[in-house]
């Protein structure tokens, strides 16, 4: 059997590196084609001596000479900058690419490897949020599968795998509700960025995890789940369920219910799509119910995280509103970590951003990149 | 569209009052060919007026000429005895047909079904249980599916689908514990079959309500689900749910669990077998996890309730042990809503008789049908 050659875009990353993992577990399902990072040289040129890639990528040119030395002794093509990144997705011997960079940046690289005909495992979920139309659009007239990484949605896959589109009712996405859940609204005036970091459930990067915080990545899988599996936004239901030990739902249009639920394992949904259709014997751990002895369901509070109503109304909306969306969301993240803002201004700038920009029905991936821009300075403006 | 035609043995009772209900809902893709019941002419001749089958059989003969009356202004052939059931599913028109009676009554007309091509819907778990290895082997031979209508079975087999044998790891069965759930071996002593009827989220007929009590049902339904799905028995787990949110759960071996999960009714399993591989839209209400917010997990107490223990061992050991397992809990079952033994004595008594029946490697049909009645009578003289 001829193994699937992956690119991971972001491999050191916190899905890079548990990709990889995956992929250590697996030596005769798969092999690392390529390996991209943004900054983080060390761990790259680790990596790369480690799983032998065809060819590195480290985007931040600044450090092509340390990356470029450090691998001298090996057959590895050492590429740098963005526009590497565009062209290493689309070599011929990659079958399948792994988008696991943080953020905005995910878009350019995903586009050019649907249009090459790569299948994806997407785990940058703001392509989907900014682009999900342009995306889903490409993947169908390329022929292109988009397997999730996230693990709500690779729960829904795995809940819909075998039964028809057309029996699908309705998307229950389940929501840890993060470490402010129960903080009141006057509690969470003054969280910090450091409370913020300590999700109760999942170890993941910084952006992701403040988004968690905030319900804003609520919202974006809500949007992602709309895009990956064609459902309208008012058939895709966010239930709190703080012990995260269902990852997801659907229901069918005679009542039943199907879930997929685990430990909170990020390897085991991205094993799940590098591999899909098949599933891979791991050792890991298996869910207890004597352990996980107690599951429980509340609504989400709109009124305390106004991110995910944000969220709704930009879907509803369409066109490039969910991009305003994540641009704003990029920056107040970013102003949040660095202690800039409070936690509650950022819903308060993102909400102010919103309207700012001019709307655009139908976006092209310029109008994209345009709206993305426009937003960015927008928000910041506010801060 | 050809209409799907049924033949429902055991009309009468709790599944098949059911089954009528989803053909009643469903009048485009299902019909009534042959409805069967044991003894309860009224209700059988009521259900002949409305569904207009091809032929009725009424198993009490005693009860023929009433029915005939009944039904003779209508052009619906009326039959009587157990034989004429086991004719009527053999007819050329039935697709299907529901095995819907109780106990032990069930095998020779499911078995007679397959052999005649007939895909099955399975609601008598007794068939599986007394004679799996038969029922599973002629299914094969006759390349019938046979589809279950346990909720629990139907709930792992809609975790399956689209999912290869091969992936599955384990089954987890769901149990709600009964009404006994939280009593003492003290309180045990005492309770009558009275409080035992007083299922806390199934309504049911008498003997599975009881099996149900003395957790009997459970141990079933971990033999039947072994049968069905080709499970190792050490390879299916009871877990126990009080709620009955989660019908049951599939294990795979890359550790994710999917569970299948819905509102106490039989209807939707039972639609699903009519129907499979479609869902057919109801009306029915959904699962609303603001009012299910809480589901919890327990070990079953095999001390207290040793029917699960004896199951496990019957099917441990197989052969006709299983066969043996029924045929003395059927007895049990019966003296206990009779009053004449305790709750407790139930086990006792299958405990007791296990050892005493002559243990038969691989039973033919008629070793099942000697070892049945060797069985009841040993059952018998200890009451």
């Amino acid at each position: 059997m001829r193994k699937k050659q992956l690119a991971i875009l972001g491999s050191t990353g916190s899905i890079g590196t548990q990709t990889l993992e995956v992929v250590k577990s697996n030596p005769d399902h798969f092999e690392i084609y390529a390996l991209t990072a943004n900054n983080n040289s060390d761990l790259l040129i680790e990596q790369a001596r480690t799983f032998l890639p065809e060819v590195v990528v480290i985007a931040n040119e600044m450090k092509y000479p340390e990356v470029k030395e450090a691998l001298e002794d090996l057959p590895i093509k050492v590429w740098a900058g963005s526009e590497a990144i565009v062209q290493v997705v689309q070599l011929p011997d990659v079958d399948m690419v792994v988008t696991a960079m943080v953020g905005y940046s995910g878009l350019k690289p995903t586009i050019a490897a649907i249009k090459a005909g790569k299948a994806i495992a997407l785990a940058n979920k703001e392509t989907l949020v900014v682009a999900g139309e342009l995306i889903t659009r490409l993947a169908i007239e390329n022929k292109v599968a988009v397997l999730p990484v996230d693990s709500e949605h690779s729960a829904i896959f795995q809940c819909i795998v075998g039964e028809s589109a057309e029996s699908v009712e309705k998307l229950i996405l389940t929501a840890s509700g993060g470490p402010f859940r129960t903080f009141t609204p006057e509690q969470l005036k003054s969280v910090t960025s450091r409370q913020a970091l300590c999700h109760p459930n999942w170890k993941m990067g910084a952006k992701v995890t403040i988004d968690s915080a905030s319900l804003m990545n609520k919202g974006f899988e809500m949007i992602e789940a709309k895009w990956l599996f064609d459902m309208a936004p008012e058939k895709i239901e966010v239930v709190v369920h703080p012990q995260s030990v269902i990852h997801s739902m659907v229901q069918f249009r005679d009542g039943s219910v199907k879930a997929q639920l685990g430990l909170p394992d990020m390897k085991l949904p991205i094993q799940y799509a590098l591999a899909f259709p098949e599933r891979l014997k791991t050792v890991s751990p298996r869910l207890d119910f004597r352990i996980c002895n107690q599951l429980t369901f509340e609504e989400p509070d709109k009124d305390r995280f106004p991110n995910l109503a944000l969220a709704y109304e930009s879907i509803y909306r369409g066109g490039n509103m969910p991009c305003i969306l994540n641009a704003a969301n990029e920056v107040v993240v970013a102003a949040f970590l660095r202690d800039k803002i409070s936690f509650l201004d950022m819903s308060k700038v993102i909400e102010a951003t919103l309207p700012r920009i001019s709307f655009i029905h139908q976006p092209t991936y310029d109008d994209y990149v345009a709206t993305d821009v426009e937003a960015r300075n927008v928000a910041l403006s506010f801060i």
